[in-house]
């Protein structure tokens, strides 16, 4: 048994290269429950994981769902639009509702930045035994899917090098750098866990002073281009950023045509990188605006199914381990 | 074994004190349940809750679904919004679908009063073996709300007197009266429980002929006021009821800090209450406007969590009840 | 053990007697299991089974939900209206996102005709382990509600007859024929079962080249009307279609009142087929438009509540067959 700490899991900024090592441990052994036959466990029977939506996603909320109800979990499911919130609720308020009904683990996604923190915070105050997992907040933080990136990338390496995987190697992360949770905790986890981050975006959406915001131990590993070629040049991997279509509405981007042509990845621009490059997106994707359509769909290129896969795995990981731990 | 004779839960009017006393007894012995790490106990094992909310509710809707859960039932959701109502389909025949498929209990909210007893009637009518179950009915009654309130009282009081707990108790019952299908089910319990009420409004929310309406088994035990302070004075218990902002737009109500100014319950009006005076709503709460919110938050006064918890162990029992005695 | 080779259930067009006689005879088996007292199985534990509703039905939904239960499966909803489609993903994204997550059996429902097909072809072609099961896909079929029809009929005939229990049965098919996938499966599932099946319908809603577009093998069992009278005559069943309301604003009726008055199935119409003939209906029922309100009331004449029963026995039946044999 390995021992976990967190009581939340709020950010990647906080998590040492020990505690990844032990997630990505505990994924690959959901991992192979996933490969049987019978793929529950009943490690959190009797427990309570609510979903807290407060902003809608099928498919984050469905993979956390999942990964519940493969741990015998029971679950619920609360989404912002059918909410008690236009009554005239706080979101603590709320949170407190599930608490007292008997939430063990509440799974929280809010379009504000923060919210999950601020209820972890009040809940740690109030003595609450619950945890707190951020399922994405504002443009802050996605835990759960800088981590799933990292199980995908841990699954292809670490068979020839399971230490120091990352060691050494390039990741070029493109797109929309500015407002994406997803970079943020990526960063985090791929330059703590030893890779080379080369980040690439047009300029309204990776400001000069975007690297001055992080703190030095990240910011040094990572290298930022107003150009994709640089960012694909010999890289081992490229991460590839949901564009948001409020971006144009917002002027920070002509047109969806004009950013494939300068930052879209295609095959031609594939052949900059490493050989066996492979491409990740955290999904759903646009076709033909951040990946080419064919690329998307090659499975020599594209590792957007595995990230699926492995999403439900780390977040049976994640849910094990901080719903034993307390 | 208790026996139970109710089918349905479609009302307090009719419940007698040994019902009471047999539904918080099964309710303390879930209450036992939800302290064990294992929740979860078989006894609706193979059933069927069908949670049929013709008006949304999420916070009510996660309690009933939480509570069959753990009561190893099978749950259905519907709500009225994705419904096949808008298909020109009544009501009934939607609840005549449902237990056509199998469903053993209805969960039913609906805005209008009656529909419960209505669906009820006709089940009995058609000899099916289903129970329905009135999770609110316009401003008629809400039972659960009613019981799991009698419930929070007496786990608070049966420690110290165990039978006739509420006999000599004064409560102030203080809000939308006149609106409130919590004010009408707690009416009910109160009174037939021993309990004295005192109910405060403003004239627009408790008219005259409000207690002429009622049976004078339960009306001789209440008394009426148009002003906050003699319905406090005194209290044992101060329950207050949510405002709808739909009485603004009524024009039954000026407007919210008005409302607060004279039947807001803050801590300087609280002292005219017993020394240890403690204040419960049924949520969500519009802080500020029913409560003051230092109030609200302060464990010394509030049984505001207590009877979310209390709802849990309170549904269970009532489903326990109504789906093993069929 | 029967042996199942469909992995995918898409459409009744292909159904052989064979396939529909192992069908009745599971399905059998599960109306048994439905009337013990515990009414689960475990035949598809740790399997997943995701309901992916494009276009929202509560009903059908709660059917497939319900049948996935009892057999112990897990389950995910997806609904349309909040799902990530509006983030401008493609359906076969979406559907191999559900996939990659763990779905083993995708419940489909689109406004769409062919959708079901398309994505079972790409989930074949990319040799994913899944099984696509059609829910009602635009106007083209809905599978399993001509085999939940089919085997209410068996039900009531197979004790006097268990083999050929439809030769020699003359049934009548009522109502919007050209724009209900109800309609076409029930075609083929009556017609391949030896029935002779007459339409009946306005001129608008029953085109003269309808019956060419339909296999020989199916036409030649079927007669067409414009008028209901022959249709009627001596009928063993009466199978009413729904009446969308969008028939009207399409100008293809003149009134609700009207088409009740040519094609409404009444007591006194009821007279013209044999005396104890029965009526079905897939619901939600228009009262007073499709049948007037007393005759779909009268259990002597409605199977209406059977054919819901039967829904649920021949959707865990289909589920079981395909969820057994990959």
């Amino acid at each position: 048994m390995t021992t976990w700490t967190k009581r939340h899991i709020l950010s990647l900024e906080t998590f040492t290269p020990e505690e990844y090592e032990t997630l990505l441990e505990t994924a690959d052994q959901f991992r192979e429950v996933l490969s049987r036959r019978t793929k529950k466990v009943p490690a959190l029977q009797g427990q309570v994981v609510a979903n807290l939506f407060f902003e809608p996603s099928t498919r984050t909320r469905s993979s956390f769902e999942l990964a519940s109800k493969r741990l015998s979990a029971d679950t619920l499911n609360f989404t912002g639009s059918s909410s008690s919130l236009t009554k005239g609720e706080t979101i603590l308020d709320t949170a407190k509702t599930y608490v007292a009904m008997g939430a063990n683990i509440m799974v929280i996604r809010h379009r504000q930045a923060g919210v999950p923190h601020t209820i972890a915070a009040e809940m740690d105050r109030l003595e609450a035994n619950v945890s707190v997992f951020n399922a994405g907040d504002g443009q802050h933080e996605h835990p759960s899917q800088g981590l799933l990136d990292l199980f995908t990338l841990y699954q292809l390496l670490a068979p020839a090098s399971p230490h120091q995987f990352l060691q050494g190697k390039k990741i070029a992360l493109v797109g929309d750098i500015l407002h994406s949770r997803v970079a943020r905790s990526n960063l985090y986890s791929l330059t703590t866990m030893g890779a080379t981050v080369h980040l690439a975006a047009p300029p309204t959406l990776l400001p000069k002073t975007f690297q001055a915001f992080l703190n030095e131990s990240f910011s040094k590993q990572l290298v930022c281009h107003w150009e994709i070629e640089p960012a694909l040049k010999d890289a081992d991997f490229i991460m590839t950023l949901r564009l948001q279509k409020e971006r144009m509405t917002d002027h920070l981007l002509p047109s969806l045509r004009e950013y494939h042509q300068y930052f879209g990845i295609t095959r031609h621009r594939a052949l900059l990188a490493q050989d066996n490059v492979k491409i990740l997106h955290p999904g759903p994707v646009n076709r033909g605006v951040e990946i080419s359509s064919d690329l998307m769909d090659d499975p020599e290129f594209s590792l957007i199914s595995q990230q699926v896969t492995s999403g439900v795995a780390v977040r049976m990981a994640l849910l094990y381990l901080i719903g034993t731990s307390r």
